[in-house]
């Protein structure tokens, strides 16, 4: 007897029969004897209708009436899968974001949950009901609808298990857990039974897109299980769990996964004079115009001068090319140079925390591959390399092999 | 300066190019200093769709499962027209039925209006915004979402209208007012520049389904004026106005109108005893199996028998027909006989009220053309027959012309 949120997002509810699927699914768990409150994202495609509509009538639609046409999206797919659960004899009663009143600020497209009032939930969960609810919107103070952004069904999940005090938040999406790595790049990548919140950050942001990030930041803070599943094939997924350092009985690997990103191009501005400030009068602009910057690294300075590297998303390359030619002028630094033909590979585990050792064999695998390390940065969990791009896979793959990660047999 | 409440309906908004020139038709009004509040159905197509979706969950679908499924129709078109309203330099703000309470009873699917609060709207137009409220579509006092029934937009506009005390409401549709009698039947049918309450009422129930019956119903109870006229076409339309007797000034035609219908049948049980509560025994068993009858004859018996005749949508022939058929043994009556062949044809005008020989004027009309009249039934203001459904188009003209109904040249 457990109170379950359950998150489906736009794929798993794509179709009548899908839609069918879920009801399916969230009935054995009501006949396991749990309660389950299902969060569910617009069926997928109509998000993007949706828009399309939107940009029809204005180039940059009104942001407040662009949440009150969007949120219809979501509202569609809760009513039919609450008639999908009575058709099987299961009570059901579909919510609005603000017919739950999940208080958000007014930020309009980017909302942030402030509060949600659960007493209605309460009321429909003690009466034996599913309590079906639209993922992704919220209402203001006024009354305003309000999005979370897109992607943000995962964080009414988690937002609604954390204020409904749930036993665990499960994701349904269309892979079935949190792998070592990508199981396209290795054939052998393993399915891990858990993963810890800050480890699944690193994972998340460095590529391996299974869940929003704030989402898990989310989880995280409120300290709610966090389960990712697939929609389409039974399995236990991956659970996402509080890293409790206290604990000795759990036998942390020293690295969990292996994550990577070839969408990245970096940026190195030569024999900028070294001296106090030079860093936030090279980003200050470059982020002044909306480009975000990932990994950043400057080594120590010779002659007065330092080199100055960070990296970009490819699709952005060009625009910081150009930000950073205007600044090479203004600071008479002495050139700029650049690559896009790069990938980036991190080995991530809290394990690492403890060890002594990992990043040096990190380093030592990709050097017997012949592989030249171009940038390295690294965090309490987590160390990351550049690399030429035509060498990824083969870099994932011996990491993946030196950290023994793959399938037990 | 009035303030002004508009509708339109789907195929005014049905194209984001017809939604574009809802907003330049509002922007019109309020360029001539006028108020606007503005009330739209869903595009058109788009509730068919919708319903489609929740037929394919469930061949009944929830009823309020239903109302938050269809009520996103309108909610979408609200927020297209704000944009395009707001594209075009003038500010405005959406609302759903629910934003800007339109409490309903809870009946989903044909809730009634219990109460609208116009204070969020009367800020908005103070601060010289357009209001666009989704038609259709409401809230129950526990914030269900419910739906007013199809066509339930008209209401939605009347109902705001008499909640802020509005100066007109103007219902926009395709057709660009009220005529004598369809245009399609009688070529030189004139569109009326103004007619009572009461005849709007007998000419809509009779065929000319220019607007709700409930919308014209609720407009006479609480006042408001109320004006037809079409999304496609400049034109004053047609003004429907509150029967004022004491008004001499008002120079009354004898009859407005010439409405029919051909999607009658009628149905007789002949030689039933001609004893109290018969009437009842007959009608009872129909309306429980929700057959709806619209005239209902009976005149006086001979030989202690009588014949009981009405008439049904052509639909529910058959059905009736069963039920009769057992009736008729119940009440050991003779027999049953019936006819789908027919057709009503009724002259509407309050001014029959203080002239008598309108009826006779009709009969000789009818007589002239060697058209027989099966059954007769009169109110206050109209006079309705049933014939054979081939005459319907002959008679019909014949009457237009003998009431002088015709366009003046």
């Amino acid at each position: 007897m457990a109170l379950i949120v359950q998150k489906y997002g736009g794929t798993s509810v794509g179709t009548i029969e899908r839609i069918e699927a879920v009801a399916e699914k969230v009935i054995k768990f009501r006949q396991d004897g749990h309660d389950v409150v299902v969060v569910v994202s617009a069926m997928s495609g109509e998000t993007n209708r949706l828009l399309g509509l939107a940009s029809d009538v204005m180039e940059r639609p009104d942001p407040r009436e662009l949440d009150v046409l969007v949120s219809t999206g979501e509202q569609v797919t809760i009513a039919l899968l609450s008639m999908a659960l009575k058709k099987r004899g299961w009570d059901a009663r579909s919510y609005t974001g603000g017919q739950v009143r999940i208080l958000t600020d007014d930020s309009h497209g980017k909302a942030r949950i402030q509060d949600i009032d659960g007493d209605k939930m309460r009321d429909d969960l003690n009466a034996g009901r599913v309590v079906v609810v639209a993922g992704f919107q919220g209402v203001d103070a006024d009354g305003n609808i309000t999005t979370l952004g897109r992607g943000g069904s995962d964080t009414t999940g988690v937002a609604l298990a954390a204020a409904l005090g749930a036993d665990e938040c499960q994701i349904y999406t269309d892979v079935d857990g949190v792998y070592t790595t990508d199981p396209r790049v290795v054939e052998d990548a393993r399915r891990l039974e858990q993963i810890t919140f800050e480890e699944m950050l690193e994972m998340a942001s460095l590529g391996s897109k299974v869940l929003q990030i704030r989402s898990v930041e989310f989880a995280g803070k409120y300290k709610v299980p966090l389960r990712v599943l697939s929609s389409f094939k039974e399995g236990p997924g991956t659970l996402i769990t509080i890293d409790n350092e206290e604990d000795d009985s759990m036998e942390q690997p020293l690295i969990s996964g292996i994550a990577f990103n070839r969408d990245e191009a970096k940026l190195t501005l030569v024999g900028v004079p070294d001296i106090p400030g030079v860093a936030s009068r090279i980003l200050g602009p470059v982020g002044d115009q909306n480009v975000e910057v990932d990994m950043i690294v400057q080594n120590i300075g010779q002659d007065g001068t330092t080199d100055f590297t960070f990296t970009v998303h490819r699709n952005e390359y060009e625009k910081a090319e150009e930000i950073l030619t205007q600044i090479c002028t203004d600071l008479g630094a002495r050139e700029v140079v650049g690559d896009n033909k790069i990938a980036k590979v991190s080995i991530v585990g809290v394990g690492m925390r403890s060890h002594a050792g990992v990043a040096s064999t990190m380093f030592r695998t990709l050097a017997k591959e012949n592989i030249n390390i171009q940038m390295i940065s690294t965090s309490e969990i987590k160390v990351s390399v550049v690399i030429d791009e035509k060498y990824l896979e083969l870099a994932v793959r011996s990491l993946h092999s030196a950290f023994e990660l793959a399938e037990k047999e």
